[in-house]
């Protein structure tokens, strides 16, 4: 690259080698554009863990460089981190009116709403952020109002898709605005940065139609109540389901908190359409007869805590599950939630519903492009360089070989990784480093002060759980005046435990003994001594490894 | 049913509402015969627990009356429970060669095996077990050598299907012994016990060799290595594997202990037919040009500690996977591994492999048979009355609906809970009463010593770790001699709690403070004020609960 070309640079700090917790940095010079801030949730391993966000290290440092984030959705994904982001840095927010107003919402939560810009943008449409004129250009997502986005530099032209399909007959009738992605293909895009989530599937993935008219299907056939559980943000699926209901002759309620949210905000702004009437309370909707009734509920990946479960297990304060309901769970499972959700549906099905899932086709379609719509999308922006985007490794992987397929060389395709430094100019594109990223982790109010140590004690703890071990020795004579005692959690029943806790007493006694007649004096040291030889005689008599922790009180 | 009709009962201990932990009694007057004794592996909320065993409080309390144990096949849902019921129960053990191979070195492991009457049987064949006449029945499944059952009693006969599928071209050429279920059909069956794993499943199963196909493509097409991940009981599986090195010219090691156990055993017993010579140890073919090395490993399931995990984190003393490797998982994720699998696919990528898996079709095909092959059983068995089992609630919900499209009538259909008993005459059926039954966690040595609280411990030190907060209290003059102290683990990093820690101390001495004003002497309630609200302070300030142990040592 020539030493004296202006630089411009693409940062992910989230959403490569991941599904989640996107967040790309666009730099060009001196000037710093962000593109979503998202959280992912906690793997399995993360005890405790509410959720996880980008680091933003880098960002911190580079504040005064940041002209503007940008949002392509509301999906939580990809604003999820913005409450814990915008206490570190501050900068103008542009998103969609949908995308904002869930925005909005997240941060008054959080008491954040002052002094945060909030610049609503309609596609087609413009804005220019510092050096940088965005173009924001409409795409079909499982949300409304979900954009891609064309970063014009005067190094060239980024397009990043944001998350994407191709319906050719969506719900609200706005297909994703191909024609522009077209012209941009022709102008010349330097860089495209796609989402990579369904990279792995053949064809094309189904129009969210298809989900209409399954649950029109439904709604033909049922003679008893209908519930139906799907995502909060799926206002399109929502919307399908009032438009079956109307048809039906059926009044509908919403039920669980996320769900009534999302659909005020929804009705407020104008996405969701619905007739007069048709939506009552929970608590007058059950005046009317069974067939007259819809409820419209959370708990479609079967959350423990979702109106759905409750409902499942007969835990909920105002739904029971009648013999002669049907249910239809508009959803599939999240990888890692499917045993949730098939405990849910057998819960379902033993109060006496009638279950409507994931085995049959059509109750769900992805909102993400399938390998079909991937290669149009690269063959319409014909880009000189390719980054795969939002997806796990395999998925960059499967990504970036239908780029090649497409005749992108192997050079210009970026298998990236979170704070990979790409710089790019018009001739050439290199790898310029790295800089700080990674999982902050989430715990109540704290905020990454959990680490690899806590996390440690925590599995150590769930395993097996812990043995206390409390001594009191004087100073002066320097020996025990009260204990051993122990104290057991998460480690055995104390009724079936009598003995071994006894046995276990008269180890440490001994243990204590041996250390006297070593003359050890250094605590550290006959805590060490105990510890070992307590682990010792459990792990021999139980095959268990608790955590053992030996207190010495001194008087 | 008649008062003095002999009484012919069916009780499940495991394997109804579940797949997994597959025991049933088959009781006939006086006498009992078992089928299966199986384990299932722990649902997430049980930290801790290795394995989950049936509770056989029946079966003890009725020790006396057991005939025999028959198994179905050597799986470990069907055969795992063994080494722990063995302990409690004597009785004959009845099943086919590999079946019985794979138990004998279960027993050995457990130092069971003496006094264990071990019986061979060769299907076709009959055994009689007490008042019992038992057919073993050849049926294909992905482990070679499974059998289901048809129990001649005086009240009828009993049709167990085991684990089943109808595979048209099997690669040991022995499917399915229908003529001997039309035959059976035609003497007239009572009771109809058939496994509903895939009723959820339209169509049929496709044959094993769909597999074998497979894998001579991606060994027709690798230029490398090539590592094969599957079951380690899938003897046909590692068959087809074996034939496809032989084609191509390779040599083939196995590495991880199942796998080698496995493959041992299938070779000794004759299940497993391999050419001489072609199968190495890793040492010596690690001496071989690459595209002359095949490797069959553990691992499929994304299991932390296997061998092609370790190989994936170069973890792996012996074997690296190196740009240009094939690897092929034959397998799809059990539900709840998805995010291990993914994660190993993920590192194998990363290492450089081509990783070819569940994405392709045709890398695995189930064991099980889907929705036509259910019916078809049915409607060769013809039976009177219908039990589907094998199967979570949802499972055995369409399962049944299955049998009454084939006009089974409702009332003859059971969808059973474990521990019911259902008794059957010639003429009629009722639910005549429940047993104990249930879970039995092992955990290490331990069966049955962790119950819900030590659960429910656990999940709480999980999810927020423990502050122990120690008193050293004369008992004479009632007054704090030493502490308190505060000690956590799990609950956040020390190096950032310093101030916390500080806090809570003078929260638990303005507690003890409180406690003394009031009089307080009980240690109980001094003990759950110091809990209550140093728990308050923590939650406010932290939005955590950890667990808090108050220790009051006195002197």
């Amino acid at each position: 690259m020539g030493k004296n070309e202006p630089k411009l640079s693409i940062i992910p700090l989230g959403g490569i080698g991941e599904i989640g917790k996107n967040m790309f940095v666009i730099k060009f010079e001196e000037e710093i554009l962000i593109i979503d801030s998202g959280l992912i949730f906690p793997e399995e391993e993360m005890l405790g863990i509410d959720i996880v966000i980008p680091d933003i290290t880098y960002l911190v440092e580079n504040k005064d460089k940041i002209k503007g984030i940008v949002l392509t959705h509301g999906h939580e994904d990809h604003i999820g981190a913005l409450p814990y982001v915008l206490q570190q840095i501050s900068a103008p927010l542009y998103g969609t009116k949908l995308t904002l107003g869930l925005v909005e919402g997240k941060l008054k939560e959080h008491r954040l709403r002052r002094n945060i810009e909030l610049n609503v943008v309609t596609p087609p449409c413009s804005a220019n952020i510092g050096v940088f004129k965005v173009d924001f250009i409409r795409v079909n997502h499982s949300i409304p109002d979900a954009v891609g986005l064309a970063i014009h530099t005067p190094a060239g032209t980024i397009v990043h898709t944001g998350d994407f399909k191709l319906d050719q007959t969506p719900v609200d009738g706005r297909i994703t605005d191909i024609h522009k992605f077209a012209e941009l293909g022709k102008q010349g895009v330097l860089v495209l940065m796609s989402d990579s989530t369904n990279s792995e599937r053949e064809g094309y993935t189904m129009s969210e139609k298809v989900v209409g008219y399954t649950i029109q299907d439904i709604f033909r056939k049922a003679r008893g109540r209908i519930l139906v559980a799907t995502f909060a943000s799926n206002v399109h699926r929502i919307q399908q389901i009032f438009e079956a209901a109307e048809k039906f002759e059926r009044k509908v309620t919403v039920v669980g908190r996320s769900m009534i949210n999302v659909v005020n905000i929804a009705i407020d702004l104008g996405y969701l359409k619905i007739p007069n009437d048709i939506l009552v309370e929970l608590d007058d909707i059950n005046k009317l007869p069974l067939d007259k009734i819809v409820i419209i509920t959370t708990g479609s990946q079967g959350e423990p805590m979702s109106a759905l479960t409750r409902m499942a297990m007969s835990e909920h304060k105002k739904v029971d599950i009648v013999p002669g309901d049907t249910v239809l769970i508009a959803a599939t499972p999240i990888p890692g939630n499917e045993r949730t959700v098939g405990r849910t549906i057998d819960h379902l099905f033993k109060q006496g519903a009638e279950v409507i899932y994931e085995s049959i086709s059509g109750v769900h379609v992805s909102g993400h492009a399938s390998q079909e719509e991937l290669k149009l999308m690269i063959n319409l922006t014909r880009p000189k360089y390719f980054i795969p985007i939002h997806g796990e490794y395999r998925h960059l992987v499967h990504h970036a070989q239908l780029a090649q397929e497409l005749g992108i060389p192997e050079e210009n395709i970026f298998i990236a990784e979170n704070g990979l430094i790409m710089e790019f100019s018009k001739k050439a594109a290199r790898i310029a480093g790295k800089v700080t990223s990674g999982k902050v982790m989430v715990d109540g109010l704290g905020v990454g002060d959990v680490g690899n140590i806590v996390l440690r004690d925590r599995k150590q703890l769930s395993q097996d759980g812990i043995l206390i071990v409390v001594i009191t020795l004087d100073k002066q004579k320097a020996e025990v005046v009260a204990g051993p005692d122990i104290i057991s959690r998460g480690f055995v029943y104390v009724r079936e435990s009598e003995k071994l806790m006894e046995e276990s007493k008269e180890r440490v006694k001994q243990a204590l003994i041996k250390c006297q007649g070593k003359n050890m004096t250094e605590w550290s040291t006959i805590k060490t001594h105990v510890r070992d030889s307590l682990a010792n005689f459990l792990y021999e008599k139980t095959r268990r490894r608790p955590m053992i922790l030996p207190i010495i009180m001194e008087i």
